[in-house]
């Protein structure tokens, strides 16, 4: 069941950290990026594969004390279709090295074309008589905008493939508030998408009590967060915004149930960027990824004991 | 600006549609399909390419009477990078052959990432000092649940470039209901979000009158398409929904101004699989398409005279 096999990696590590992979081409230490234009120029393939270098090799680095990483979507869509063919592979190495594959992709759209989306990113597509893996990650982020026709297709390969995916509810960015904030009847427009995951979530509960469909709730607010820990007590949450965004491991404690379970905290830039702060110019890139990760687990795990 | 640019196009033609570019593989007629799979096996290589056969025949065939055309992203991403590399060539193909095209992508994400989306989709991605082209498209449609942060990003591009995008107001899938209607304050969801538009669309209209800035608004409901046409009076339109999906001419007349502007009526697959529908196996899918959309566009004449 879907959110199980992320807690169990969780646990393993004792570490609720999920690292975005969200690299910029200017994010890219200069010696990988600089190796890759003087073979092939100031071009896209360069790009793509300095990025995947990069991508690879922060992998490498943590693999062993993080159980998750999110590469977002954008940062490969820019470099166009060899960017693609760089993220299809830094999926498979993730996954090789044993890391659960968030892939951060906020897709949503109208029934037939959302199952197209969950075939590309979580199934398989047809071709003739062959199942044919694209993407394959284990997991997607959601946008519920234009309702269950988004979701509901996912659920198939979720359910069939032991995938899962999170729905954007309430995010951690300043402008969130314009609509998620609105009041409707008695709720907030981001308490109506909750409860909306919640349902279309299912009966079925994981090992640890969580259905296969979890939410997003940024970490900008621990009001919002503790209430929603209460009002989705079996949604499993990815709570972004920790860092350069300004959560703290006090904030997003309370995403977590009593035992420390239920949610996974995202870093991207913190991490993937800590070179930058070392004055090495990106030859530690690996070292000081590695440092950042494993402060950030242990500023999480003085508020969170996971049993 | 921007959706001059369309509107000269749809006015040349006096032709208000753009025929949707949704192929799952299955509706790629035999005698293509077949051809790649005896080449390449059943894979996504063959399917790719087969895809992007039928569109660029699809193009051949509607150029001369469409002003646009809209590929769905979700039939590219199913298959992967190769199929990503198809939606490059097709955009391309199709604006060599003067067609606007719209990249239905749906993406909406915090201000960082949505750089990253506009540079990919509207705009170029720098490589050291060089500004490189990966998807170019004309406009991309987006999602506006995260706020500001998710649109301002692509006004820059918008601006810069001549470009536009239309952001999901209210959709035309029958769950578009449980969020975009939520009652919040004296509106609804979605006509908030069709005000949050208008205000970042700005104060520069285009000759014909419109903001860089349009709306998505289904066709399935004639009342709302005339709310928000007299709420929303410099907001261009994209209304799907038109076909298959149940929308008529006489339904989205109220999507125009009074001289016949302002708004585009897509339909998908009611034009890129009229083949199915003739008993040929496919082998007229271009002359099936041509009339089908010759028809379509004849039925909107009746309605709309554009000036």
């Amino acid at each position: 069941m879907a959110f199980d096999v992320l807690q169990d990696k969780i646990k393993e590590k004792k570490n609720p950290t999920v690292v975005g992979l969200d690299a910029r081409v200017e994010f890219v230490p200069p010696a990988i990026l600089y190796r890759y234009i003087n073979l092939y120029g100031e071009t896209l393939a360069a790009a793509s594969l300095a990025v995947m270098d990069f991508d690879c090799g922060l992998i490498d680095a943590l693999a062993d004390i993080v159980p998750a990483v999110k590469p977002q979507a954008a940062y490969f869509e820019c470099l166009g279709w060899q960017g693609m063919k760089a993220l299809e592979q830094v999926i498979d190495y993730a996954r090789s090295k044993g890391l659960y594959v968030i892939a951060d992709i906020k897709r949503g759209d109208i029934g037939s074309t959302a199952t197209a989306y969950s075939e590309g990113w979580l199934g398989r597509t047809k071709v003739g008589c062959t199942a044919c893996a694209a993407f394959n990650a284990d997991c997607v982020t959601l946008n519920g905008y234009m309702g269950s026709d988004a979701i509901k297709p996912f659920l198939k390969d979720i359910t069939e493939r032991d995938k899962s995916a999170f729905v954007l509810c309430k995010t951690s960015n300043p402008s969130s508030v314009e609509l998620q904030d609105l009041v409707a009847g008695d709720r907030l427009v981001y308490t109506v998408m909750g409860d909306l995951v919640k349902r279309w979530g299912g009966r079925n509960k994981d090992r640890y009590g969580y259905l296969p469909l979890g939410a997003v709730v940024g970490a900008t607010a621990p009001s919002v967060i503790k209430e929603l820990r209460y009002r989705l007590d079996d949604v499993f949450f990815l709570v972004p915004g920790y860092g350069t965004q300004g959560g703290t491991a006090a904030d997003v404690r309370y995403a977590f149930d009593e035992l420390g379970r239920g949610a996974i905290v995202n870093a991207s830039r913190s991490i993937m960027c800590a070179w930058q702060k070392t004055g090495h110019n990106g030859e530690d890139y690996q070292a000081a990824a590695r440092a950042a990760a494993e402060k950030m687990r242990d500023e999480l795990r003085r508020y969170i004991t996971i049993l």
